[in-house]
Order: C-alpha cells, then sequence, then structure tokens
C-alpha cells in the first residue's frame, strides 16, 4: 500500500460501514470485514471510522488482541502523520475528579480494605468504577455476599497461649503466605495504566497468588512475565471459548508458563445485566445517540461483547476432556450448590470455587459463605474434605471475613474488586498495602480468637445459628412513623447573645 | 326537541338538583333522574350541573357507558353552539409536569420495569397517579407483594448446555410467548388517551396475553377490536354485577368474542380503603366544598362509585351457575388461602389466580407468592397439579420474580400497575418495550440458573427458608443511636486555598 | 376573716413555705399545713405562693379536688379585687401553635385515626402533648404495641356472601356497637376544655363504652353526669388508694352511679419513668430553677404526684375483699402472663384487660397482642373462654387491628391516646369521627376477611407465624454503606437553558 | 550535674535519637537509652526530643511511672528555669469544644445514663473521645453488646406488693448496696483531671465496688488511697506481665491493700484494632509525618504501647500459679463461651466475667448477655451455680438491661464507659449521679416486675424467645424504593398570604 494512501487525510475517508479504517498507535487497519465480529459491538467502531481510536482501545484491549483476532493482511501499514489533538473540554465531574487525585490521601493513611474503594470512587473515571462496581439486576446478591459474614458470630477460645501464630498455609500443595488470594477480574486498566501488572508484582512481593483473568486488559504472557521470583504461584482462570481447539492452546500454554492451577468459571454462560454499567454506556454515547434511531436496542453491548468469548453451551462432559488435557489442578469456579460439589469430585476436579461471580451474574443467587456452610458437612461427610480444596470469593473485606470461611472449612479465600480498587489507587504498593492489612488483620484475630495455625479454625469457633436469618421487614408504617416524635438526647444550653 | 331549548345559554340554567342537565360531546343529557344512582356520587354531576362535563367524563367512561346505563328518551338532542372555553390557569405542578413530559427520557433508555414508573409518576395527573399507585389503608400489602420475592434466593446449576433456551409456554392450551400476561387494570384513559387499546396492540405485537377488565375506560368492544391478528388471546375479568342478567350477558358476548379465559374477581365484595386516592378527591373537590357542610361523609366516594357494579352477596353457588354459561375455563381470581383453591377445583374451575388485588383491598393480606408456596404443595399431594392452573400477580419487577413463581409451580403470572406505567409513559410503544424487557431478564435468567425450558423450572432451584422471614425490628433505641458515632472512611487531603 | 385580709395586696405577702396562701377561681386558700402533702410536689405551690394559680390548677384537677383534700377552714373566703393580668408574652413556638389551631384541617379531612395525632401533635400545648405522648424508658414497649400487630397477617376467605355484615357485640352481657372502647386517660383537660365529658358525649352518641379513669380531670360524677342517654355504657377505672376506706366509698359510688364494670389497674405500683414527660418539667420550672440548687432530685415529680393515689402493696388477697363489695364485674387491669390470668379466674373476676398501661410503665413489657395469642389457647384447653372476657389495649389504630385481636379471642379492644387526641383537636365531634372512621374500616373489612359477624372471627383467619420475628438487626457496617453507590432510577433530559 | 547543664538552653540541644533529654514536671531526664523501650512508641518521644512533655505525659501516666521504668540514674535533676509557654492558637472546633463546656447542662437535668455520654462527646478533647469510643474493627460487637438487650421482653408479675424493694446483694460475701459495679477503665485523665480518684470517691459514697485497671492513669495507691471509708469495696484488674515477678508484686500488694477481688483479664493477648483511635493518632502526628517516607507503618501505635504490659503466652497453666499468691477470689474476666467458664470452675476461680472488652477485642464476639443465656442452665445442670458468680459487662445502659442479666443468673453487672463519661463530664458528682439514676431505675422496674429482692429475679420473668433473632436485612431494592411515594398524614391549611 502506498504511503500516501495512510496520511490522515486519505484515513480519515475511510469512515463508512462498507469502508473502515482506524487507526491503533500509529498502524491503519481494515476493519471492515470485521465490524460485524467485533466483541464490544459494532457502534464504537463506527464511531472511531477514519480516525485514531487508541486512547479507548488500550485500556481495555491486550496488546496481543489484534494479532489475535485480525488476519495480518488487514493491517496497511503505519500511519503518515498524526491526527491533530482533539482539545480536551473537561466537564466539571472530570475537573473535581482530576483534583481529587491531586489529593488522594497518602497510602500510610489507608487502615482497612474499605479505604481502598473510597478513595479508587472518586478518583476512577466514571465508566472504569461503573464496570467494577456495578453488579447484576438490583444488586442484591453483590451485597448479600458481604452480609452474609455479618450473620456469623464468634466463640473465642481463652487463656491459650498466642505468642506465636503462623498464617502460612497451602494451596494444592504450594506454600503461600496467607489464606487468600487475589481473584480474576478483567480490565484491570480501565483503573491503573499497570493493569494487571502491579497486581501481578504487588502480590509476588507478598508472596500471595494472583489468578489470572481470560479477559485482562494485559496479554496473559506480559502477566506471566510480571513475577518477581521463580516460584511466584499463579493460577489462570478460563472462559471456556466456543471455538474448542483455541481453548486447548491457552490450557496448554498456561501450564506451559508454569501456572499452579486452572479455574474454569462456569457461572457465565452469558454475562448478567449489570445496569449501571449499561446506563454508563448511554452516557459515552450521548453524542452518537442523539440523531439515533430511539429504538435501537443497546441493552446487551457489554454483555454480547465479552459472551463472544463464552461457550453458553459448555457442559460437564466438557470438563473431562480439559481435564485430560493437563496437569494442573482443575478447579470449577462458580460452583453455588452442593450437588455441583459433588459432581465436582466426580469428574476429577481437586477443587471448586463457590462464587455468585461478586454478584455480577444471577441476582439472588445465594452468598458463598452460605453455601460453603452447607457444602463442608456432606464433603466431611463423604470424607471427601482432604484430598478435594474448597474456595468462596465475594464480600471478603475483613480479616474476621477470612477467618469465618477458615473456620467453616475454606482452603482459601479470593478477593476480586479490593485488589482493582487497590491498584486503581495506589498501583503496586497499594495491592502489597491491601495484603499486609488483611494479614495483620488475620494475625491478630487468630491470636484473640485462641488460635496459632490455620489448621486449627474450626467450625466450632463459630456461632452460625444466625446465618440463615436473612430478612426482609414488613413495610414501614409511615403514617404511624410520621407521628412518633423521637427522644431526644439531653441539651446544651443555649448560646448567650 | 326545540333547537332554542339547547342553546348554552338555556342549558346553563338547567343547572340544579331537580332539573339537572351535563353536555357530553356536544350531546344535551337530561340527569335529573339519574343523579342519585350515579355510580361515581352526585357530587361531580352537581358540579357540572348545566355545563359541559366532557373533559371529565372521557377518560373514566368507555363511550358505549351513556347508552348502557341512560334510558334513550334522556338524551335530548345535540347541543347548539358551544360552551365557552374556560381559561386554562396552571399552577406551578401542572406547569413542572407539563415541562417533564418535555423532558421525558427517550425510550431506549429504560432498561427495566422500575423505570417506567419513574417516568409516570412524574408526568401523570396527580389524579391518575393516585388511582393507580393507591393501595389498601397503610400500603403494607402492597409493599409485601413485593418484598416477599426478596425473600427468596437460587439454587442455580452449572454446567448445563444452556445454548438454547425457550420461555414459550402454554395458558389453558394455547401457546404464548411468554409466562407472564398484562392483568386486567381499571381507567388506562387517565394515562394515556388511548386507554386499554394500545395495551392490547402492544401486547398483541409481543404475543402476550392481555385480560381485559369489566371497568376498562375502552369499552369491551374496541378493545377486542384492538386485536393486532387473529390468534391474539385476551382474557375478560368479569366484576358480577348484582343485576345477573346484565352478568349472563357479559359473559357470553365475552365467549362471543373469542375470549379464551373468564376471570371472576372475588377479592372486591367491597372497594377496598384507598387514601391517597382519597385525599386526591378533596384536592379536587376544593372549590366546591369551600362553603360545604364540613361533616359531610365523602369518604366513600371512589369506592360506592365502583361498587355498584360489584356483587357483595357473590358466593360459591353464584360459580356453578355461571360455569353453565360458557366453555371458556373459569378462573377465580382474588384466591388467599389454599382451602379456597382446592373449592375452585371442587366447582369445576379451571385456575385460580392467586392474589390480593395488588395490595388495595384487605391490607395485610398475605403476598400471593408466600400463598403460592403452601397451595402448591398441596395440589401436588392431590395430584390436582396437572390440569389445574395456578396464576399469581401483585408486585413482580424482573425476570427473577417471575421465575420464583414458575419454579413453585405458578402456570403464569400477571403485571397490573407496570402495563399501566408504561402504557402511560409511552403507549404501545412503552408496552411492547416492557414485555421485551421481561423476555430478556427471563431468558438471560434461565440461562444462569441452568435452565433451558419452563417446564424445568422447579422447587428444588429455590432456596425458600428465609420466605417465613417476614419481620418487625423492634424500635429502634434513639438515645443510643444519637450517642453512637458512625466510622468514617478515609478522608482526602483538604482542599488548598 | 376580714375582708382586708382577702385583698390583693395582702394576700401577696403570704408567699412563704410556712405562710402559704393561693387564690384558685376567686377563691383565697391557706395552704400552709397541706404543702408537703401535696400529690403535685411543694415546687408548683411554692412558685404561685401569693398568687392566682387558677390557670394551672384547672385543667389538671377536677373542680371536687379542693373539697375532697383539704379541710374546710382552710378556705379563707372569697378574693376581694381581681389579680392583675399578667402580659402574655408569646415565644416564637406559642405563636407558631396558635395559628396553626387557625389552620386545623376540617374535620372531613381526617381519614383515619392517625390523622388525629398529627393534628393533636402540632396544636396541643408542649405539655400536654408531653403528658400524653410519654413513655416509659426507651419507649420500645409504646412502639413495640402497635409493631406487634404488623407481624400478623391474614387468611381471607372469598365467596362469602357479606351483604350484610354485623359488627355490634356484648360486653358482660350488655350490648355495644362495636368491639371496642374509649379506655381510660387521665388529664383529658389538658387538651380540651371539657376534657372527659366530651369524650363521655361523644361516646355515647356512637354507642361506644367508655372507661372512666380515677384520675380524670373532671370529676366522676360530671362524667356521668355527661351520659346522652340513660343506658348508655360506662366503665369505672379504679387505682387503689392506700386509704381503703376511700376506695370503698369510690367502688359503691361507681356501682350507685350505673357503672357496667370495675377496672381494676394493676400494673403501677409506681409510677414509670417517662422522660418526655421529665423533660417538659425542667422546661416549665426554667425560671424557678435558675438559682436552685443544681442537685435537687427532680426526676419523680410527676410519678409522685400520681403515686400517692396508688398503693403499691396492693395484691390478690385484696381483690377478693373488692370482689365483696360490689356486682359489676371485676375486671383485672394490666395483666401481662398467662399465669396472672389464670389467677384472676381464680379470684372470681369477670375479665383481664391484657395491657401495657400503653408502654408507659415497664419497658420491654411485651405487646398485649402477643400475650394474647398466649393466653387464649390455654383458656380454651381449660374451657375459660366462654364466662371470661379478655381485652386488651395498647397501639390500636386500624380497623384490622381491632379485628386481628379479635380473631386471637379478645371480646374487645381499648384504645386511649387515640381518643385524646380526637378530643384535644375537635371535642366532642372529633370523638364521634374517631368512632365512626374505626366502625367503617371494620365493616369493610370483615367484609373483605370473608366474615359476617364477630363471632365468626377465629385464629385460622390469622397467618400468625412472624408475630414472634422481633428482631434486632446486626449493627450495621458504616464503612461498606459508605462505599456503596445506590442504584439510580432513569433520569430525565437535562433542563435547556 | 551542672546546675548550667540543665538550663532551658541547654536541654533543648538533646534533641536527637542518640542524646535525646525530656523534661517532666520541672525534671530534666535522659531518655536516649529507653527510647526503644517506650511502651507508646518512639516518635512521640522524638517529638518531644529536648522540651518540655508535661502536658502530654500526665494524662496518661500514674505518677510512679517514671519510678517504676526508668533507673534512678536517668534522672538528671531538676530543670533551670523554664521552656517559654508556646502560644496557643485554637483551631475552630477547638473554640467550639471549649464553649461547649461552658454551655454543659446542669447535673439535675442528666436523667439517664445516656445523657452523659451526649455531654461527654461534645466537650471531650478529641483524642480522649476516640481513645474512649472505640471498639474494634468495624464496631459491630460494641453496639451488638447493648443491641442484644433489646431482644430480651419481661414477664411481668402483678398483684404483688413491693411496697419494699430492696436492691442491695452481695458479691464474694460482701455486702453492696446494688447489683453493678465500675468496671476498670483506662486512662481516665484523659477525660477528668482527677481521673480516676474522683471515680473511687464517687463509687465509695455511693457503697459501689470500684474495679481498679492496671492501666489506670493514676496509680494504683492513689486510688486505693482515695477510699471514702475503711470498708469501701475495690476489685484489682490484673493485665498478666511478661515479668513474672512483677505481676506477683502486684498481686500480693493489692492484696495487702485490701482488695475484695482479682479480676484478670484474659480476651487482650494482642490489643484489638481501633480504627477511630487510629485515626486520631493521624491527625495528632500531622505535622511531624508531613515530611516522613509515607510508608512508615504506623497502624499498631497504640496496641504496641498497650500491649507490652500483656503477655500473649498467659495460658491456663498460670491461673493455677496465680491461684496460690493470693486469698483473694479470683475471677477470670473475658469469657466468652461456656465451655471456659467450667475451665475457670476447674482451675480453682471465684467466678468470670462474661465480656468481650466492650467490643473493643476481637469484632463479632458475641453479646456478654447472650453468652450468660447459654452459661447459667449449664452451671445450674452441674449444680455449680451456687459457690460460683458470674459477672458481665458491655452494653448495659438501663435498669432494664441489670434486671434482664440478673434475672438471667448473673451476681452483677459492670459498666465501663458510662463512669467514663459521667466522671469526664461531670466529676465525682456525675460519678455519684450515675449510680443514683441507676439504683432508682432498679428499684422502680423491680417494682413494676413484681419482685421486692434481688434473688427472686428469675430467668421465667424473661420472654427470651427473640434473643437469637440476630439478623441482617436482604439489601433494599433501591429502585423499588426509590418509586415509592410514602403515605403522607393530614395536611394543615395552607398559610394565608
Amino acid at each position: 500500500m502506498e504511503r500516501h494512501d495512510r496520511i490522515v487525510e486519505v484515513v480519515s475517508k475511510h469512515n463508512k460501514r462498507d469502508d473502515l479504517w482506524i487507526v491503533l498507535n500509529g498502524k491503519v487497519y481494515d476493519l471492515t470485514d470485521f465490524l460485524p465480529n467485533h466483541p464490544g459491538g459494532q457502534k464504537v467502531l463506527l464511531k472511531f471510522a477514519g480516525k485514531d481510536a487508541s486512547k479507548i482501545f488500550n485500556p481495555i484491549h491486550p496488546p496481543d488482541a489484534i494479532e489475535k483476532f485480525l488476519p495480518p493482511e488487514k493491517y496497511l501499514g503505519p500511519l503518515v502523520g498524526e491526527f491533530p489533538q482533539e482539545e480536551e473540554i473537561l466537564t466539571d465531574e472530570e475537573e473535581l475528579r482530576r483534583e481529587l487525585i491531586e489529593r488522594k490521601p497518602p497510602l500510610s493513611q489507608i487502615i482497612n480494605l474499605h479505604d481502598f474503594e473510597t478513595v479508587a470512587r472518586q478518583i476512577l473515571p466514571p465508566a472504569a468504577l461503573a464496570y467494577y462496581s456495578s453488579a447484576a439486576d438490583d444488586e442484591v446478591s453483590l451485597r448479600e455476599n458481604h452480609n452474609a459474614y455479618h450473620r456469623i458470630f464468634f466463640n473465642p477460645k481463652i487463656l491459650v497461649d498466642v505468642k506465636e501464630v503462623d498464617i502460612t498455609t497451602e494451596f494444592f500443595g504450594n506454600k503461600t503466605s496467607a489464606p487468600f488470594y487475589a481473584s480474576a477480574t478483567a480490565l484491570a486498566k480501565l483503573g491503573h495504566p499497570d493493569g494487571e501488572l502491579s497486581i501481578a508484582r504487588g502480590c509476588g512481593k507478598e508472596d500471595i497468588v494472583q489468578m489470572i483473568s481470560t479477559l485482562a486488559s494485559c496479554s496473559f504472557d506480559e502477566i506471566a512475565d510480571a513475577r518477581v521470583k521463580d516460584d511466584q504461584q499463579q493460577w489462570f482462570q478460563l472462559y471456556v471459548n466456543s471455538d474448542r481447539k483455541l481453548m486447548e492452546k491457552q490450557v496448554k500454554h498456561a501450564e506451559e508458563r508454569g501456572m499452579k492451577g486452572l479455574f474454569i468459571t462456569v457461572d457465565a454462560p452469558s454475562l448478567g445485566r449489570r445496569e449501571k454499567d449499561m446506563k454508563m454506556k448511554f452516557d459515552d454515547d450521548a453524542d452518537v445517540l442523539e440523531d439515533a434511531d430511539d429504538n435501537i436496542d443497546r441493552s446487551q453491548g457489554a454483555s454480547r461483547a465479552l459472551s463472544s468469548f463464552i461457550d453458553p453451551s459448555l457442559s460437564w462432559k466438557d470438563i473431562g476432556h480439559i481435564r485430560s488435557l493437563t496437569k494442573m489442578p482443575i478447579v470449577i469456579k462458580g460452583v453455588q450448590r452442593k450437588e455441583d460439589v459433588l459432581l465436582a469430585v466426580d469428574h476429577g476436579c481437586q477443587g471448586v470455587v463457590l462464587s455468585n461471580h461478586g454478584g455480577r451474574q444471577l441476582d439472588f443467587s445465594r452468598a458463598p459463605v452460605e453455601v460453603l456452610a452447607e457444602v463442608m458437612p456432606e464433603l466431611r461427610a463423604k470424607g471427601l474434605d482432604k484430598n478435594f480444596e474448597v474456595y468462596v470469593d465475594g464480600g471478603i473485606r475483613r480479616g474476621t471475613d477470612v477467618l469465618k470461611a477458615l473456620c467453616l472449612g475454606a482452603k482459601g479465600v479470593g478477593l476480586g474488586r479490593v485488589f482493582l480498587y487497590a491498584n486503581s489507587a495506589y498501583g503496586e504498593n497499594g495491592v502489597r498495602k491491601a495484603c499486609q492489612l488483611l494479614k495483620d488483620e488475620l494475625e491478630m484475630n487468630m491470636r484473640l480468637l485462641g488460635v496459632t495455625k490455620i489448621e486449627d479454625l474450626k467450625p466450632e469457633l463459630l456461632d452460625l445459628r444466625s446465618l440463615p436469618n436473612r430478612t426482609v421487614a414488613v413495610a414501614q408504617d409511615n403514617l404511624y412513623s410520621n407521628n412518633y416524635q423521637p427522644m431526644t438526647s439531653v441539651e446544651f444550653k443555649p448560646e448567650q447573645d
């Protein structure tokens, strides 16, 4: 292709549905044929037809995305010249956000995991916040995940020598510094330019396992390369692609790169309705939409984007096949009933993650810790609790949450959003601080529980009686309440004039 | 009658209790004798004595109301001339409302059924909103209907091939596109000039069953005529009139017009106290009342208006008679105890609707879904769950709500207010969008539940343990709460001056 | 005593602890010796020493209070002259209150019993409101009394002929128009100048039983004289005085005046701490107290005032004696355990009122309706439910509340504050309207329950399963809640500039 | 040491880590060697290096702290001259606080224990409030301690002669005026200059037992000396020091000084995370920290400070040894499971305090009153309830709370923060008033319960059914709630212009 074909003025004219070029990081691509297959929908491509889309492309695509999905002949060559910088006009909200970034609290003042979210909420770009924080439908399961831990209380032991407390444990036979891990989350670059890499480094330095998402915004190899020491443990989270050959390649590559576990996500045959995220799209698209037909169905934009990576026909019979592909421990992620835990055992898996995908898939799915309390007695009764590892994720914010799950019988717990928020706000140092805070809480609270080793955490240390006390109050009697005048505390003398 | 008798100036003088003419849509009527029999009470007739009442008459009466209730000789002939247009003075509230109509969100931004209500609340005339939204007494059952769904959680299955999901089902042997229907609601014209007709058209295009109310603001035939295709299903909802001959005529006419089911409402022997609606009447009447005796009992205005259509002596023995009049399936609507479900079986009915009339009748009647959870095991134990169809309505807003009812054993669910709000805000397109949204949610959530066909929805997919956890909290300790200083999140650095 | 001794200037000088005259309604009294025995405490007498105290005396003492408690020689004769009218300086609050009295809603707009309280709250003098509305300690039982009704739902019957509904019943064999009564309350004159008399007249005209308080602000005979017809039923509520002779006189007099029942209050051996009331006293006394010793214990002012009327040594053996004094049915008022109901039977009583004194005595005493649900099965099991009548009071605001109590087995229910508020806001007409509203609600809701006679109200019409679901939530997780961003409804388009 | 060495100008120069002098109450000390051993951390010493630290030292150290911990040779002699007074610049908050101290309500207006906290909250220095009010993690147990009492209701008896009520009782055979005591709390001087001494005097005058903290801000002997009469009872609370010789000395000294009980705290092997307290430290340190490395871990400042007094290796075998050292009754404080109560019996202890340290240690530890309800039946079944005394503390604010604990079987209850707040706000008189208020409430409520002696308080007087009803509500449905328009009370007529 001729040089002059790739100068800005010419590229700009290939801006139609049937003649659609786009510039990414200085390279010109012809996306005309790819348009209907774009997982993120056609709209965004049409919006950037004949333009430079690097700024919106980079944070949500790993660098190898182009090569993976586009035939090489569609690369037309390097751009000649440069698109003129668009002058940025900041909204008041955006100005405030940038000011808040300047005024971010120092990391030393972060004293618990909640604080990371508080900071991130205020400095994340709105679309990133919407993507990270959103959950399915009315977000009931999202909050129930956390709330359920508040229905479990402790029966601590006293007068136990707790001078030395050891919070280390093993996952699939590999030693780790604490019984939690950074769970797989997509699109870390939306919050921090280092994306999943700073999570990898922070976890590595703290000797905490990281689970790598199929949908990470860095490429799998970049993240594997980011390990800070040879024996740093990582796991690979797998969305089973409809293209099974591609999937097989992914599994084998993961094993080659030293992944210590393969976590197959099974709770996302299609992606849940996440309305905060959906609303955000409308805002972004406001200019495009102004003249658009009001009846276009845009409600499935994000879902369809990611769904094409995920095969809805995946079933138990596929698990046997995957089992045969690798020596890595295989763990089913997204299990929500004890029957399915037993099926995982039957299919030769090494473990399960009890999870409802952070409340992002089926609303009114139950809190994983509640499912855990049902699963473990069953496994113990069947003698299956020794060689089969049960993990939980969702809603964990405190060392006491972790201890509750471990007392019930979990081998470890995963945290997802917390690491995204810590990373978004403070990068690698934030990730480390998150690990440290949680370790500190774990150690202190084990001491207060009267326990010195992870394996001594037992159900008898818990009061589970109120775990089923998930209630909905009878609707308020507004007329009666309007009339009730609350009692008042003692009053100070009035100010003198 | 002479022409000059019907000129505006003359008509205006027939404005007394014992000489009362009223103009409706250009026709002059003598309502002197009819005054005491007006279902809506005498007051409104006296207010419009000698005037043109079309504007207030049309939205709440079907066009055939006059012929049905007035002897032909009371029609005095067409008005000669025209009443002078009253200059409209808008209140601030009314001006805001009209401005909000202009600023209504585009239909594309409606992403769930709640949104229709949000829009409708702000653009409906206050009297219409009061009528639609009000419920009995303290509106406890109204909200309990919805809340009860939040006490049911799911036990979803994983690793089921859910590539193809089918949400179609059959009601009384007739195929329908989804397991929900538009329930009968009165006075749709209060919210939209097309009234029940746009609901009929929207449902027809979406292949959703519509139940036609006896008290619709369009005439029954208009609504039947509004079907968009021959096999569009409609049901007829019957308030049994004290005049049994009239009732028999209604039933036979319904059958002739192809209604696929006869739903006899039995929970309204008298109409419930709906205080929001009652308050609205006071406002409307403010000018009339200023000089009135302060002791007039107006508390039963609306109730009495509609009650005269409904026979409080209706009892089980009437059901047998109605059964003999028609071949349509007969369904008892408003059942609230399992004993009465069994009686319905005994009386040869084909089904019941478990319903408390949207919380508009007896406050503290239970949520239908709670009754459903008791009824179905009983029917199954008696082998009656196959040839007898159980429906529920009340409080449904989400696809997950529908799935919960279906897992419990409901054949289908009805939505009433949602369709009124969708129709009021966006007419036929709103009705269609409401259907589409609910279908989308159903399909997606069946997939996430691990179910591909309606008949595979089973109670074991539900966690019902907290269904009875309908609680009322011990009253707050205000003094203690006043003193408690909530924890605070991390703070950003102060702004620099 | 000489005329000049009783002129204003002279009276004013008898203003010391050991020489204390006070003027009441134009009469001069020497209260020096009475000072230590004043049930309302010495402070108020000292405040009005040498002054005219009529304005503060009249609303809280029946007219015969002086003769009853003061030896005749302490009356010194009529005042000569007149105390100069003190110029009234109104606080902003008092001006607002007087303006609100002018703007009081017309009685026709009162549509439920709650509304009376709303009006009364805003127009009552603050001290009256504090006295009426206050309850013990943290006012938990006060609100629990009402809340408990919200934990009971209905199982209504359908297809019952409810054309004719009869809400009349009998109390102790005497027919009455509805199954509720106006319970005894003290100090009605604080709210309305007619005091208990307008309650008597209003109840009489509505054929509702009134219970007359020992501590009424009108004299017993005045209230008995206020009956509007010969067979109007009244009951007498008795605080048993330490002076048993006085008590015997009261009982016999009550019988002579035709009282149809004697209700002995037993839940007030000393009066509960009512902190709103206590605080009010401080405000009133602000001027007196300014120079006073800060350590005076004023916390028991009001309690001690009324307590001296009540003998804390009252016990079961006294009941037998009282039983022998009269033929009136004897009812123990203030029973809170089923054991004591059985003791009442054993001691020859005709009934009990399950009551915690409107939450004004022991905080955390249980809601009477909850106790009722335990008592009645016990009485039925022992065959005692026929000739022994059980009443309840506390927290009743709706017809459905009454029906719940009656379904459980109560013979009737008492309302106290509601009648005080209705009377305070609208006098006799308010009392009538309160009766009418409650009757209307009863009749309508019996129809909706599928019941036509009081005796057909049965426990099976209730769902009592959540009655014990009196919960206290685990304390809120403030950090988590701070971070959660609630979902938002659809937004209207922005205003155009 | 020469005189000129101790003049202000010279002392000021010894302001470095390796040459660190500090002035306390006019005496110069060399703290260079002590620096790494300071329980309160090095930072504060560095901040005051070469300066006068009396103002910050005195409120948190007993006067004998220096002699106890510093070798005599480190005292360099009296300061010569005086440090110039630093000019005080008040923040707005501090100005408001000082104004509020002036406007403090008179003690006579304090009508319940809550009021002390209301006053103290507003007049305490922020750091003192943070230290007193803070609790562990999310402060769930803090509030649960109080809330749990609200899940217990009464079954009061009637018609019992309650003229004479006796609230006196015995603790370990020693008579006391009421069944409660002032529990051990540290650092009373933060709130009031008299510190623990005014608590000692107030309790003495009210004949209430005081428990003296190992960490009191007055010295043990000062507090023992503050007794107002010979037989005033005090108990000694012991944190077992790693230096067992020191501990033995403390125990023997306590016995010599007439302590009537030895309470060994066992729930604090390390000090809980108290985030309000931690945050306060950041504010205090703001100036020091500005240039500091942002990554310093300061999160354990306060904890480590106090922790060094407490041996985390303390275990049951130490209890036997302590038992052999003294004749005082030995009580284990901080027991949270019935198993450990039985172990305390086995180890020869005379009692336990069921306590979670006011919610300051392990969050989600259970409310002591809930544990009590499980422990007592076990002790009774084993016949151990007679010679073994069970106490509870945490969350008590009302006489009814005390009665509930006593009905369950507690011998007495402890209050900690309440006495700190009463003392901080009003000194000795506040402490007395707190005792009086609680005694008054106890006496009144025993009368209302139908009980005249402490030993007649029995479990059957309680309704414990809702004690386990500790619930967490299903998360709110925000979209539904946004749409629900609450009912409104009747409205007054509009104001006339």
